[in-house]
């Protein structure tokens, strides 16, 4: 690790990387403030992703992360996923931080997003449909993208957005 | 996944199964409040245990983390990693909301604290050294453990304890 970690000037390499984290990420790490200790909670859920891109995941009325995200929707996701081999800390990851939005059943966009998440998620249909349960789409503010040693970006949420609306 | 989670009364085997988690833990995603936009930030961080089984870390002052944790030092872990098998869903996992204090070069315990790290991440002999580089410890105020689906227990900091101070 070197002494100094300079935030790199953000190149397209890094904005590839960046949104093929997003988009291979079936899972990560959100995380909240708790309403109640104000101390940011961390936990595991899955993650999908909207058809524009943005990272979305499903979650129930009952879990704590539902109830701290209602009461302060600003949060942080972290992907890129280390699998068993070589060193977590070089395996290139993302924090996006967030504004998060919910998605309820009968709302605009919940019949599409709902299809497009079974595609990718195909487990879900065991509950997507209860009541309670509801996506929630992560509108990034901003974003630390980590290469591995020495390799760090900041990116703007245009950095993010799809190719094919970059071109 | 079942429509409802109810929280299950604690265990020996959940305090077992919590303790492995973090004694196993090689690194794990830590959640901060961001100073400026008082947004969660999540990152990845190397995992150890001081010698009394509290979590720690090793943090380099120029991280955006460190400067998190200095000036608020309310955070989470996430700990138990799924590595490539099975659902990541499933995989039992640690959230741990914390208090961090930070242990600095000279400080009591310091020197005893870098033996017992690295005798576990023997690689952090390049930069432990450092002067920018301290141990954050990871004071419990309260822990939720996740054991699969249907299997979630509020832990107290006393049911992390090392066992032999169980005894």
């Amino acid at each position: 690790m070197p002494k100094q970690d300079p935030i790199r000037p953000t190149d397209d390499d890094a904005r590839s990387l960046a949104r093929a984290l997003i988009d291979s990420a079936t899972y990560g790490a959100l995380g909240v403030i708790d309403r109640e200790s104000q101390t940011p909670m961390v936990t595991r859920i899955a993650v999908g992703t909207d058809i524009d891109g943005t990272a979305v995941t499903l979650v129930s009325d009952l879990s704590a992360h539902t109830r701290a995200l209602k009461a302060n929707p600003a949060c942080s996701l972290l992907v890129g996923e280390p699998g068993d081999k070589g060193d977590p800390l070089v395996h290139p990851r993302l924090t996006l931080q967030c504004r998060a939005s919910f998605l309820r059943h009968g709302e605009d966009g919940h019949a599409a997003l709902r299809n497009h998440y079974l595609a990718s998620h195909p487990k879900a249909k065991l509950y997507i449909d209860f009541g309670d349960f509801s996506f929630v789409r992560f509108n990034v503010t901003s974003a630390l993208l980590n290469g591995g040693f020495g390799q760090a970006f900041h990116l703007t949420p245009a950095d993010l957005q799809l190719s094919d609306r970059l071109t």
